[in-house]
Formats: structure tokens, C-alpha cells, sequence
């Protein structure tokens, strides 16, 4: 612990300056539009939650936890992700509300970071849940959502990959027999380390045939022929039927016309843990990581005690931001009314008709501003009603 | 601590659903609006900031501070208020930008509650704030636009109080001569314990004539006379300084039309330590707790080592809703298709031309739903796609 400077901000804290709100907000208008359009609900839970609840359920690494005691000995987290709460919500508040339940959430949420990683402790996400709802129109719908609210917000350079984490279990477990192991080579797909992957299969006591399914996992990465080619290498009942889910779930996203911008992925694992079915990540190029990830999580509601299926996606405002690539302009303000005491009046007339004509009016005292050519250099238009006498002078 | 339901939240924390939701979001939306339109530009700050820096300065009592350790042992806090992180941007990142800044945010804040008294430990405020700016117009300029922004949230029937702590202070220590009796005087005002001030009054070793004055502080409240009422009672330069500026004040709402919601309070002590000038809460009949409250701080800049004159407002958005009563009706949602595999793709077609109309269409696989009787009743109208031909069906 040392001496901080006054200005400093928490690791991984940002501030939000005009410009980069003003970016910010037309990405969550268009996005949140789109998903009440597509008949989602907005709702907003707290940002502190119980650990011994929501924190445990979330699936969070619990040293990325923020994490702090209440005054009756509780310990409290910041949210660090938002569908373990609407999970909390829809087993209780809204418990007996009409299955499927639609529902769409705006709000940061947190996740402790080292000083060297870089990475925010806080970030937006915009997302939906779709509670109730088993069918793979459900999965196809979240998905197609997705692709929507991206390209509402301006993104049309992206691409989604889809998985199903069902598949990755059924098929590594029929391999390897044990789930330890099953875990080992998950976390080798969810940290996209091939190479890992590759060594550990040769070092195990497998039959070459077996050897070969695994690295063959590998290049199960393309269009829709992957599923074919996948069924070549399974055996068991829950990876044929996890496949089926999967081609099912291709062919409602051709009926979407939404084929181009998809890809199969059958490594993906994502790091929440809670998914049991298909699952997807979004990519815009040029950026080395996902703006929005989503899945289905049949087991969730189970920890609330209202055991339902659901599916859900969440986009990070921040890298869609960042992926859209919008340079910050300076923003150049409209009008300013410049006034002296003695026609206070006069000006407050002319900004309120202003206003009225949807213009954005400051109006500033001039014994306000020490500068008076920088400060007015910030305006379009600049109006003055200063002196006893006359009418407002106007330099645009 | 005790073993905790699976539903529960921490104390003082809410869920917000959509029925609420929408009703704070028009609010938050109008007063938006009309910042912008006099020229207030939105930042963002983090949840969490340095107690050392930023929650030191905040000036909310310690043991409402929810407060947690970082990795490296500092301590945080999450932000108690807006004020003071905005001027730690305002002093720092903005430190080279014009003066007069006019900036506004929209934002949670948090203050940790007891189990029993019912508050809530996170609530959202909406405000600005004018720094740079030491003149009258700038104490005018917020209070004209707190009251434009009720007003556009849709309130009528509310009251201005508006005092000064400047004067306060002088008055209370040229007759009790020492900090801190003027501490624990304040105090009673702050609490609006009068019977408490009244009763210390008579205890105090003073003349019967100072007693007089001190007793008489407790009758400035009402209308533009009340400050040539408190002309009677003060002999400091200080005093009459500070009267003087709530005169001019006074003058600058007359200028913006806003005498008849406007009351003169020179009673009124709020519990942010950090306001040095003109100070003001808004009410709305029939609550009773203020819906707003703001004032000149000219002395908080100064403490993030840049110097300058400031004054701000925020509303606290749940209060203003409450006070709007608007009744939650439930939402009766718009369009909805239900529709089977085979005939899917008629239904997206449909969807997509609806909500191009701007219509809300929530799509619906029949397979997904278990009683269709109760799903479709939630609906304005709904239209199936079902079996194997024929035209869509439409109930309404």
C-alpha cells in the first residue's frame, strides 16, 4: 500500500469523458430499440448481491470477485455478471409470470483485475434471457438477436462462431473416460491453447485410434459439413444428440438468411461454466476478443429452485464501441448566449425560443468566464446580449 | 449471520422490473433532454473509487461507506455521491478545458443502510454540475434547471427551499463565538430537531438578546421579505455578504419567472459538509424527503489541488418517480406470432414487416410454450403460424 496520488482511479476504473458517452449511447440506443423490439423486457437488478447466493451461482472465479462484508457479517459482490440475478428474478418475483419469460438488461458489471493485465474491472454489458423456453427456435432466436443488435449498432465486419458445450463433454468423456480429464482438455479449448492440447493426447495411454478423435476435434472448425464430419468421430448417444441440437439449431439460422456471418466451432468452451447447450461467441476482425458471447443454460434455474431451460447472449459495450472504431470528434457545442446582468432578460428569452427550435443553448454570465474568445471558441454560434443597450450581437 | 433464502438481496437493494422501469425511464429521458439542451454534457465515473482520494472527500459519514479492500490493500469505496468524482475529473483529466464546465451524469450511488430503516442502499441520482463559474448566475442557472427538469419529468406541484449556508455559518458563530457550538447548532437545523434548538438555546450562558436573534433564525423562512428579516439579526460582514448573495440570487429566478415555487429558507443545513454558498432542496407535496438538493461548493476543487468556484444539483430519480404516482399498470405487449417449424420462415417474414411498422413482435415456436391459452392472453394480438397451410391466423 503506498501514497496515491489524488487523481488516481482503482485498477482497471475508467472514466467516460462527453465524447465517448455520446458513442456509447447511440451503440445502447440502437441495440436496446432492437431487443424491445423483438418483445424484450428491460429490467435492472442491484449492483451488490450475496455471495452465499448470486456470487456463488455466477460462475466467476471467485479471486475476480469484488468482494465485502456487510454490517451483519454477510459477505456482499459486486455483480459480476448479470444472468445469475434475472435467474434470482425470474425463480422468485416473477415466478409465476407466463413462460417463455423475454428480458433485456443495460448495466456494468465487475471483475477484479491485476494491476498488469489492463483489462477493465468494470464493464457494460447489453444483453437478453430467454427463460422457459427449450426449443432450438429459442437458441436460433438469441442468436439472430445478437447478429441484429450488432449490425443496429453499425458493426457489419463480424462473425459468430457456434458451439455446444454438450458435444465437447459427451465426446471428450467418451474418449477419456473420466471427467478430470474431460476438465484438463477443456481448459486447454477454453484457453485456445492447441499446442497444449495436442501434447497432452500424445502423452495419455490411448489407442491410437482414440488419439487421433482428439486431435481430430481440433479441426472441427467450418461450415455447416463440420456436423458430418463430426459425426464420424463420436459414439455415444448424448454427442449424436447434441449434434442433432446443433444442425437443428443451423437450420433455423438459414431460415433467419443468417448462414454468411456463422461459423461452427465445436472447441468452443466458454469460461461460464453454467452452459449446457449450444453455445456462441461473436468477433468483429481486427479485434482479439469477443464483443458479445451467449449460450444456453438448462441448469441454472435448478440452483434457485425452479428448475426451466434458458438461453441468453450479452454484448460488451465497450469492444463494440471499440470495434466500430468511431473516432472521437471534439464535440462542437451549439449555441452560447453570452449576457450581462443588466439584459438577463433579453437573453433568457432568446434561449428558451432557441431551445424551443430543439437548439442546444448555454447561456453564460460574462463575469463568468475569464476567457471570453477561448470559451466562445467552442460554439458554432455565439450571441451577445451584453452593454445597456441594443440588440443581441451574433458571431457565428 | 444467519444462513440466507436463495432469493434474498442485501439491505437496501432493489430490483427494478419493467413495469417500473419504463415509468423511471421516461423521467430519466426528459430530464436528459433538457440538460443537454442548456448545454450540460454526460460523463461517466467508475462504481468504485479510492477511499483515500475520492471517498474522503465525499464527505458522506463514514459508517455509510460501503467499503472493500483491493489486491495491493488499498481501501475502496463505492461512489457515495457524484459530486466528487466528477471533480476529480474536472481537476485532472479535464484540468485544461474552458471554464465555465457544465457537465451532467445519470448514476447509482451508495450509502450502506441498518436492516430497520428501510432506505435504500443504492439509488440512482441525476444531476450536474457548473464549475468554474463563481457568479449569481450560475446559482440561478441550476436552480432554474432543477425545477425545468421536474417540471419536464412531469411534476407540477412542488416547492423550492432555498438558503445559504454562508449565512449560517456567520450568524450562528457572531453570536456563539466558537466552531463548536456552531457545529452541534447546525446540527439541530440539519436534523430539523427545532425543539432541540430551542431547548440549547435557553441553556447557553447567553444574552437575552442573542437568545432572542438565535430563536429568531428558526423564523426565516418564506418570501423575499425574510431576508430584510435577517438584515435585524446580523452584524458580520460575512452575514451580510451572504445575504447579499441570496438577494441577487433571488433577483436572477425572479428574471427566469420562478418566484411562485420558490421559498427562502435561511434554516436550511444540508449534510454534504462540502457547500460553501447558496444551498437548495426541492419537495413534492406529500412526501417527506426531498426529491433534490444541490448548492455552491466552492472549496471542493481545491482539495483536488485545483481551486475554483462550483455549484451543482442532483434529483434522486425513485423519489421523483414516487412522487409522480404514476400507477404501474402492467404492460399489455403488442404483437405475438406463434408459429410451428413447418411454417417458420412465413412467420420471420411477417415479424420482420411488423416491426419495421414499428410494431413489437415477439415470435414464438409453439413447441416452446406450455399453456397456449395463458401465453397468447398477454397480448394485444396474436398470430399463428401453425400446421401446414393456409394463411396466418390472427386473434385480436
Amino acid at each position: 500500500m503506498s501514497k496515491l496520488f489524488m487523481f488516481e482511479k482503482p485498477i482497471g476504473m475508467k472514466d467516460t469523458l462527453p465524447e465517448l458517452y455520446q458513442i456509447k449511447k447511440q451503440v445502447k440506443d440502437s441495440i436496446s430499440k432492437e431487443m424491445a423490439q423483438w418483445g424484450y423486457a428491460p429490467i435492472e437488478t442491484p449492483t451488490l448481491e450475496y455471495h452465499e447466493t448470486v456470487g456463488s451461482v455466477s460462475a466467476i472465479m471467485d479471486q475476480q470477485l469484488f468482494k465485502l462484508l456487510d454490517q451483519e457479517g454477510n459477505t456482499l459482490v459486486l455483480r459480476p455478471d448479470m444472468t445469475a440475478p434475472i435467474a434470482r428474478i425470474a425463480a422468485s418475483t416473477l415466478n409465476t409470470a407466463e413462460r417463455p419469460l423475454r428480458l433485456t438488461y443495460d448495466a456494468p458489471v465487475f471483475r477484479a483485475q491485476q494491476r498488469e493485465g489492463g483489462s477493465p474491472a468494470e464493464f457494460e454489458q447489453i444483453g437478453v434471457e430467454l427463460i422457459g423456453d427449450h426449443s432450438n427456435s429459442a437458441d436460433g432466436e438469441v442468436i439472430a438477436l445478437m447478429m441484429s443488435s450488432i449490425e443496429k449498432a453499425g458493426l457489419s465486419n463480424y462473425q459468430i462462431a457456434i458451439g455446444h458445450i454438450g458435444f465437447v463433454n459427451a465426446f471428450l468423456f467418451e474418449v477419456l473416460g473420466n471427467e478430470q480429464r474431460v476438465e484438463a482438455f477443456k481448459r486447454y479449448l477454453f484457453e485456445k491453447n492447441y499446442v497444449g492440447f495436442r501434447k497432452e493426447v500424445d502423452q495419455l495411454p490411448l489407442s491410437s485410434i482414440d488419439q487421433k478423435r482428439l486431435k481430430d476435434l481440433l479441426t472441427l472448425k467450418g461450415g455447416p459439413e463440420i456436423i458430418d464430419k463430426a459425426q464420424t468421430i463420436i459414439e455415444s448417444n448424448e454427442a449424436k444428440k447434441a449434434l442433432s441440437q446443433l444442425e437443428q439449431l443451423i437450420n433455423v439460422l438459414e431460415a433467419y438468411n443468417l448462414k454468411d456471418n456463422v461459423l461452427i466451432d465445436l472447441n468452443l468452451v466458454m469460461h461460464m461454466s453454467y452452459y449446457t447447450g449450444a453455445v456462441f461467441e461473436a468477433y468483429s476482425e481486427g479485434l482479439g476478443y469477443p464483443i458479445g458471447s451467449g449460450g444456453r443454460y438448462d441448469g441454472l434455474l435448478e440452483q434457485f429452485h425452479r428448475p426451466e431451460p434458458a438461453t441468453g447472449f450479452c454484448l460488451r459495450v465497450d469492444r463494440l464501441t471499440e470495434a466500430l472504431g468511431k473516432t472521437k470528434e471534439s464535440i462542437t457545442n451549439d449555441v452560447c448566449i453570452i449576457f450581462s446582468n443588466e439584459r438577463r432578460k433579453e437573453a433568457m428569452n432568446r434561449a428558451i425560443d432557441l431551445r424551443q427550435e430543439n437548439r442546444t443553448v448555454v447561456m453564460q454570465d460574462l463575469t463568468g468566464i475569464s476567457n471570453v474568445d477561448a470559451y466562445s471558441a467552442q460554439f458554432k454560434e455565439v450571441i451577445y446580449f451584453v452593454g445597456s443597450n441594443g440588440n443581441g450581437g451574433s458571431f457565428s
